[in-house]
């Protein structure tokens, strides 16, 4: 590895196109590059089959000796050495971390997923907002998940504050974006049941069989679910809620849901 | 009511007093006042027993046809009309409510509490982030918990942050501060079983009856609960997680327990 060259002003070109991926959906969809932050993200990442191409490290911040090892040592690519105060420009949140990359992240299409033999999968139609996205991730990742598939996403997967709020979980699930009608045409295909949240015509989700193959469906917390998926479920399900208020947070149904399918794998048998 | 006074400089003594309420926590804690913006927020602390002082609203921002109907005509206390400029300045969130007031709050203590035949109480030890604190009382309100208890808390319980990511649950729900040998001894007191929630020596938690009365008791994410509920602990409860991280959010792990308490108790048995 060659002698890193310094970098310390915040007008240099690379960093000026690290700050515009990462600020621009658009800049990451044309060149396919996307920009991750932080050492357990980025270990996540390269071991997820992300290519770096560049890595940017601040050594009076970066820690090689963390959880995740020395990940400075596992990127390829170029390597460079920024001051604290290009670094903290950087950095999509406080300067703790001390290494960002620029990532041509490994995308996976559906035909991509290995799926184990009851495969649990969370669908999100159209989700609006990343840092649900990343909770959700979070979760799916825990539960755990075979895969999260994002339909007619409205974000891109690899918005900066997905990565950030999943904690890297966005590299550890199998994350798809296609439209509605290849899931469900994907769904179908592997006979997996398809569960939609929603108010109306719906039973209790712990009233319904998750274990076996099992698709959790939800959409956006304003407008709810597509007719398109409310028709080719198998069953609606809703979380009772029994107070003042009259929805939860995505990230927290889609949590509720998930291990509610955990806990009924894990006993063996829904009730 | 008199013809309301139109305010229309963000520097009216008035609006810096507010600006001072919702910035700054000991202002707060000095004159036992509180800022509440939005209709439904509002609506819900009022008919909590808060008191309202001064109430501004934008009427080119304010709609009475919502759902919480006319929330303006519910409030006592001096009526001011601002301009959408001054609305703008004073609102935590984006200016599309139009109603923001100062309030006093019906405080509880722990002896106020009015708990069902079974109680079921989410404690929360030391809870740092309001955001988190907000998105547990939401999960509380819907599971339903009888009452929200927040020990040797590091924020107050009415940070415009944690209100607006309640969405007024910290209004629905009883919610009480107190230092944790408070919470403890009144939980014993009652014959409240205490779970705490840990990955040291622990079960999962859906091997534990949550039928009888009981406390859910979590920490802080960073450093989990302290010595003196672990010891107090009827039992030890952990959520199974099988994926490459190591922990869930705070009010994700909440929603997990509350539900899965709400769960047995409608099936009317754990298991």
């Amino acid at each position: 590895m060659l002698q890193p060259l310094v970098i310390t002003s915040t007008q240099n070109p690379r960093i000026k196109r690290l700050m515009a991926l990462s600020g621009k959906s658009a800049e990451r969809r044309d060149t396919g590059l996307i920009v991750v932050e932080g050492r357990r993200e980025l270990f996540h990442c390269v071991c997820a089959g992300g290519e770096v191409q560049e890595v940017y490290c601040c050594p009076s911040l970066y820690d090689a000796n963390c959880a995740e090892g020395d990940v400075l040592s596992l990127c390829r690519g170029e390597h460079f050495e920024v001051s604290p105060a290009v670094y903290n420009h950087m950095a999509y949140r406080g300067g703790t971390e001390g290494i960002i990359a620029i990532v041509k992240p490994r995308l996976l299409t559906l035909n991509d997923l290995r799926l184990s033999q009851k495969p649990l999968i969370m669908v999100l139609e159209s989700v609006e907002k990343p840092g649900n996205l990343g909770a959700v991730l979070r979760s799916a990742d825990a539960a755990p998940a075979d895969a999260v598939i994002v339909c007619d996403p409205l974000t891109d997967l690899y918005n900066p504050n997905t990565v950030r709020s999943s904690m890297g979980s966005i590299f550890t699930v199998p994350c798809v974006a296609c439209t509605s009608q290849q899931c469900i045409d994907f769904l179908i295909s592997r006979d997996i049941q398809i569960l939609t949240a929603q108010l109306q015509d719906s039973r209790p989700y712990y009233d319904t069989d998750m274990c076996r193959g099992t698709a959790l469906v939800m959409g956006t917390e304003a407008t709810g679910l597509t007719d398109v998926w409310r028709r080719v479920a198998d069953a609606h399900i809703r979380i009772p809620m029994n107070g003042s208020m009259d929805s939860l947070n995505v990230s927290v149904s889609a949590a509720i849901l998930l291990f509610e399918a955990a806990r009924q794998r894990r006993a063996g048998t829904p009730f």
